[in-house]
């Protein structure tokens, strides 16, 4: 099975969670429509499938992760709808669907992802775990997605749009913030759970943010190179958007270096690892700088 | 010492605790700034002392409770800034200054809500207290926050305003999530972190559940009969916008002692508790009621 079919896969068991987790709840019939339009929209389920394959290597059965995984969907899915809305980046459409305010409406959009990053909590602290490990699992979320982390790269990213000295290390801040905090704690998160030793949560985290860079550059140089079908979103739409992007830096040579070198130190984390999930998390940071080969 | 000299002691505490809980830490300065405005708005912190009184009249040190009970001040915050957004109330004024959203901008008001409700489970969570406590307090509260309490019960307040049949069981549930679910909880965690037996949990939830009410039915008087300057917002508000309240409903005599049942109910709940901090609760109860005398 090629790493594309795996993840495949493994983002179905999260769907079949995440289809049930909004329903036998006393939500109001609009707002759980709203929230499950942009949770069930689709996406690769990246973040959910990274805490149960670092929960399952690090020794814990991914069921009992599984609350836990989904509630990182919940957070994606919130930020989204918000980063969608007329006030932020003014977008129609998502993944080849009307946005969430475009389809419902912007008090709705709002309230839906209110409501999402609630629940995501309520969903995190409902694992059946040792509460210890589940209050440092969920610590470490709330700082990824809080305003030291994802909101406030949100607010970096909007202060950059359209300046023109952004400098690399700023632009690293901020997609380490606004995009790398939630797939590096999605990492952390699933060996936490799995009471792991000081070491191997070094290595959760180091190659969480590894992935979370070459994830990142190989973005941007796909929104140069990309095709738009293969994208499901206009290409060149960053450059419409005048954002600063590594490509825009360093060119795309050393953007494509870049993103290797990331790459390789996300492989060097798993090097005491071996077994199944293991190679999958090489493969998996292997595929994402595959991408603009 | 009257309950409104007690309530304002308590919520200094409570404020010298605040104006600290976002400085020290790594928030984009246009973020925090935002955050701290609404959140240095003022207001009777009545949420959080909720929360340190229920947790000292059963026994915990209310100083360990301190951030779980100042998470709930972030949370109500967060809510009021949503609630103010031009796409929900379109309000320009809260407690006399500019609404986020006016002070900042739209996209900076949506991001400083969403801030303050990740940083709110991130404070709940560093409670240093049994991790099982934590965890069952803070589940509780993301349930009373979000879809199926406050966050459902802003879709619902949206779906009623400007609709003429709005039954009084209607009009009850929309308020009991709306406003009611985060005063509940505020009792009930309070509770829960003191490591409460199941019947004084019992007790911590009717008394929140009972105060809400009765809040609730006095606003709605105070928006008819009340002084603007009293209460800091224009008078007659809510006829402005078309709502449904219990005047309308019920007529203010029988909306008075409708506020006064419920005043009974939270005293009843008070019955088997003696001391400082339930003199405090029952004189909170009358004088939530006594403010339409």
């Amino acid at each position: 099975m090629n790493v594309k079919d795996e993840l495949r896969a493994k983002a179905r068991d999260v769907e079949a969670f995440l289809a049930d987790c909004l329903n036998h709840r006393n939500i109001p019939e609009r707002l759980r429509a709203a929230m499950d339009y942009s949770l069930m929209a689709g996406g690769k389920r990246l973040r959910p499938v990274l805490v149960l394959v670092w929960a399952e290597l690090l020794g814990l059965d991914p069921e009992a992760a599984m609350p836990f995984a989904a509630s990182l969907e919940l957070i994606h899915t919130y930020s989204l709808i918000h980063d969608d809305l007329p006030a932020m980046d003014n977008d129609d459409l998502r993944r080849g669907k009307p946005t969430n305010h475009k389809q419902f409406d912007e008090a709705t959009a709002i309230l839906a992802g209110d409501g999402l990053l609630t629940e995501a909590f309520g969903l995190m602290l409902s694992a059946a775990l040792p509460p210890e490990r589940v209050v440092s699992a969920a610590q470490a979320v709330a700082e990824a997605a809080g305003a030291r982390g994802m909101v406030g790269g949100q607010v970096l990213d909007m202060q950059y749009t359209g300046k023109d000295a952004v400098s690399l290390e700023e632009l690293k801040t901020m997609h380490s913030m606004k995009t790398g905090a939630l797939i590096t704690v999605s990492c952390l998160a699933g060996a936490i759970l799995a009471g792991a030793s000081a070491e191997d949560l070094g290595r959760a985290d180091r190659y969480g943010r590894a992935i979370g860079v070459s994830f990142q550059i190989v973005d941007d140089i796909l929104d140069v190179v990309g095709d738009e079908k293969t994208l499901g979103k206009p290409v060149g739409s960053d450059q419409g958007n005048d954002k600063t992007t590594y490509p825009k830096l360093l060119g795309l040579e050393e953007s494509k270096r870049q993103a290797e070198k990331y790459r390789d130190k996300a492989l060097e984390c798993l090097a005491p690892y071996q077994g199944v999930q293991a190679d999958f998390l090489r493969a998996l940071a292997r595929y994402i700088v595959d991408r603009v080969q």
